[in-house]
C-alpha cells in the first residue's frame, strides 16, 4: 500500500528542505481521507490542528522527527487531546501530563497526529478499527488503530503497547512491521497499566529501519539505527510448543521465510525450546491476569457494569489466582530467563511465527497471542517482520526474537531477514 | 508515643463492637488536632468528612479492614481528594480514579483519612513535614507525612513508596515500622512513577505486626501475617559496603540489637557482602537518574523552571547517563539477585542499618539513604524495626532484610527481632 514516505525518506528530506512537515501531513490527511471511512483506525484525529502544527514545526521545530506525523495509541496518555483507554469510563478524560513517550517524541520534533484505537484498557474487547487489507478481517489488537493506520499509509510511524501479543500479532495481520522492544527500554509513565511485569511500548511503522528510526530517538540509544554494512545473522527457527495453533498459511510462511533466507546464504537451523518452557505460555496468562485483577481494583470495585464481559471475566479468573500460583508462574519465567542464552548458543535471533496465520474473519475477536506471550513473558525483544503473504492474499508476518537487552542485534537481523523476504 | 490503638486491635475491637469507626477516627482527630500544628503531616485531611465516612462505615462497612482510617502518601492518586504529588504544578489535580492500592484498602473496608506529605515527586526536595520526636529535625522522606503521622499516633496504618530509601529511612527517623515489599507485591497502578524497575509501594505501622496485617489484606497474601507460634530466625548481621556512612548511633543500635538478639538465645553471625556488591550502590543511582530523566521528561521538557534544582539536577545527569553505563547497572543488579541467596546461606534474614544514624538536624533535607539503596535495586523485602534509640534519645531503627519473594520470613524475623528489642 503506498501513502506517506517512509519515516527515514521524510526525515532526510525534511532536514534538506525538499520536503515540508506541511505537504507531509497532508499526504497522510489525503491517505486517511481516502481510507479511513473503510479502516477506523483513529479514535481522535484533528485535521486543522494537525496542519497547523506541521506549519508551526516547519518554522519553529528541530530534532531528528521534526515535522514527521506519528499515531498515538489511545492507551497512551497525551495533554493536549482526550484519552480514552477505548472505555466508556474515560471518554471525557484528559490527564495532566503527555506519557514519558509522547513527550520524547514532541521534544525529537514529531507532530502528534492523533490518537489511534485501542481496544478496552488493551484487552480483547475490539474498537472499531477493521483490517486494512479486508474490511471484514480483524486488524488485530490490541494496538489496533496504531497497525491499521501505518499499514494502510496514513502515518508513518505509531506507538503500540504489548502485554501478550499486541503488537507483534497486528502488525502480522495488517501487513506492517511491529516492534516490541526488551521489556522497560521505552518509559511506562503515561501509559495505562495493564499487567506490571508484562506491559511494553513498542512500534509500529512500514519497514523494519523505520521502527528502529523511531524507538533508536525516543529510547535515546542511537545504536538500534540499522547500519548500511552488511549484517548475515545466524537464525534459529523454532516452531515453538504453540504449533498446534499454526493454520497452513504459517506454517507456509515459515517455511517459505527459511527456504529464502537459506537461498540467500544465511544460517538457518531448527531449535526446539527446552521441553520446561510448555508451561510458559499458562504461566504468562497467569501472571496477567493475576496483575491485571489488581491493576482495574478501581475499576472492577466500584463500575464494573461499565466494564465489558470479556475483561470482567479475566479480572474475576485473575482475583482467584492463589498467589502461590502466581509467584510459581513468575519462578517459571525468571528461570527460562537465566536460560535464554543457551537455547540461542550460537545463533543471533530466533524465528518464528508472528501469529497462527492471516487475520482471522469477524471484527468481534482481535485474533490469538498464543505466539507472542512466552516471549513478551521473557521480556526479550520481538520483531515482526512484513513481506509474504497467506492464501487469500492477506500479510503474514515472522516473528523475529533476540536475547533480553539485544535489541540492536535483533532489529539489524530483522532487516536482513525482511530484505530477503521482499 | 501513643494515640490511637493498633490496627490488628482496632480491627479486633471493631469486629466484636466493642469499638466504633467514629470512636477510633475521633481519638486520631483529637490526637491530630493535638500533634499536627507541630508535625505537619498532613497534604489534605477533612475531619467532618472523616467522621461522616466513619460513621458511614460503622453501618455499612465490611471487611478485614472495617472503619480503620489509613494515611495515603499523596503521591497515590485518590479519587475523591487532591493528589499533588508534592509539586506545584499537580496543586489542583484530581485524578479519575484510585490508585490501586487504595482502591483494595476501601475494599477491605479502611477510610481513607487524608493524604499525607510527600517530598517533590518522592525525591529529595521536603515538604512541610518535622519529626514528631523534635520539630527540629527532619522527619527521613520522601514518606515524610505518612511515617511521621503513624510515630505520632495520628493514624494506625499508611501507605508509602520507596525508590531509594523512602520508606525505610523516615521508619527508622520517625520511629515506627515501616515494610518495604519485594518488588512488585503491591500493585502499582495509579502511584506516580519515578524510576520504574525500583519504584516500591510500602506501608507504615506502629508494629511489624501491624505492617504484615495491613500488607497481607493489599496484596491477598493471607501468609503474610504474623502467626503466633516462636518463630526463632537466623540471623546475618551485615555493616554492608556502605558502613563508613554509619554514625554512632547506627553503630551503636546495631551491636545492641545483636547482643540483645544473642542474649535471647538467638544465633547471629557476621556476614561479609561479596566484594563485587560495592559497585551496587552506584548502580542504584545511575539505574534511579536514567530512568527517572525518561519518566519526568512531560515536566522536564515543558515546566522544568516549576521543579526544585534537586530535582533538575537529577533528572539533567540522567539523561547524560550513557545507556551503556545504564545497561551495565542493571546487569550488575541481575547478577547480585541471582547470588542473594548464596549470601544468606543458612540464615533466614540480614539484619543491617536502616539509615545512618538519628534524624539529622535541620528540614533542608531528609537524610542519606545509603542503607537503603542497594536492597531496593535488589527488590528484596526490607524492614525497619523500632525500639532503639540514640544517644539524643531519637528513635534509630534497624533493618531487617530477606529474599525475594521471601516477605513472609522477612516480616516473621522481624517481629521476633523486635521482641528482643522492646
Amino acid at each position: 500500500m503506498t501513502g506517506c514516505p517512509t519515516a527515514l525518506e521524510a526525515a532526510r528530506r525534511i532536514a534538506d528542505g525538499s520536503l515540508t512537515s506541511e505537504a507531509l501531513v497532508r499526504a497522510c490527511l489525503d491517505r486517511i481521507g481516502e481510507r479511513e471511512p473503510l479502516v477506523q483506525a483513529w479514535q481522535h484525529l484533528d485535521m486543522d490542528a494537525a496542519l497547523n502544527m506541521a506549519r508551526h514545526l516547519d518554522q519553529f521545530g528541530s530534532g531528528p522527527l521534526k515535522g514527521i506525523p506519528i499515531g498515538i495509541k489511545d492507551i497512551i496518555d497525551t495533554a493536549d487531546v482526550p484519552t480514552g483507554y477505548g472505555s466508556p469510563l474515560y471518554e471525557t478524560f484528559r490527564p495532566p501530563r503527555d506519557a514519558a513517550c509522547v513527550a520524547l517524541a514532541r521534544h525529537a520534533g514529531a507532530l502528534i497526529l492523533g490518537k489511534t484505537v485501542t481496544t478496552e484498557f488493551a484487552y480483547f474487547q475490539p474498537g472499531k478499527t477493521r483490517n486494512p487489507h479486508n474490511p471484514d478481517r480483524t486488524p488485530g489488537g490490541s494496538s489496533s488503530g496504531s497497525a491499521a493506520a501505518v499499514a494502510s499509509g496514513m502515518v508513518p510511524l505509531a506507538f503500540g503497547t504489548q502485554t501478550a501479543g499486541s503488537v507483534i500479532r497486528p502488525a502480522s495481520f495488517c501487513g506492517c512491521a511491529g516492534y516490541k522492544p526488551t521489556f522497560g527500554l521505552i518509559d511506562r509513565t503515561g501509559v495505562r497499566p495493564f499487567a506490571d511485569s508484562l506491559d511494553t511500548v513498542g512500534v509500529f511503522a512500514t519497514t523494519i529501519e523505520d521502527a528502529a528510526f523511531f524507538a533508536s530517538i525516543i529510547a535515546g540509544r542511537p545504536n538500534l539505527r540499522i547500519a548500511n554494512d552488511v549484517f548475515r545473522p545466524r537464525i534459529g527457527l523454532t516452531r515453538s510448543h504453540a504449533w498446534e495453533a499454526a493454520e497452513p498459511a504459517t506454517a507456509t510462511a515459515l517455511d517459505e521465510a527459511a527456504a529464502r533466507l537459506r537461498a540467500a546464504g544465511l544460517e538457518v537451523c531448527e531449535v526446539a525450546l527446552p521441553e520446561r518452557w510448555r508451561g510458559l505460555l499458562a504461566a504468562q496468562k497467569t501472571i496477567m491476569a493475576f496483575e491485571a485483577a489488581r491493576s482495574h481494583a478501581p475499576e472492577m470495585l466500584t463500575v464494573s457494569d461499565r466494564l465489558s464481559v470479556k475483561l470482567r471475566e479475566l479480572l474475576k479468573d485473575g482475583a482467584l489466582i492463589a498467589p502461590d500460583d502466581y509467584d510459581a508462574a513468575k519462578a517459571l519465567v525468571a528461570e527460562a530467563r537465566a536460560g535464554f542464552s543457551d537455547v540461542l548458543d550460537g545463533l543471533d535471533v530466533l524465528l518464528t511465527p508472528s501469529a497462527p496465520g492471516e487475520a482471522p474473519e469477524g471484527l468481534g475477536a482481535t485474533g490469538d497471542p498464543v505466539f507472542n506471550r512466552i516471549w513478551t513473558a521473557l521480556g526479550v525483544p520481538c520483531i515482526s517482520v512484513p513481506g509474504l503473504t497467506g492464501p487469500t492474499g492477506m500479510p503474514v508476518g515472522v516473528q523475529v526474537v533476540g536475547r533480553w537487552g539485544d535489541d540492536r542485534r535483533a532489529l539489524a537481523a530483522s532487516a536482513a531477514i525482511g530484505q530477503s523476504l521482499s
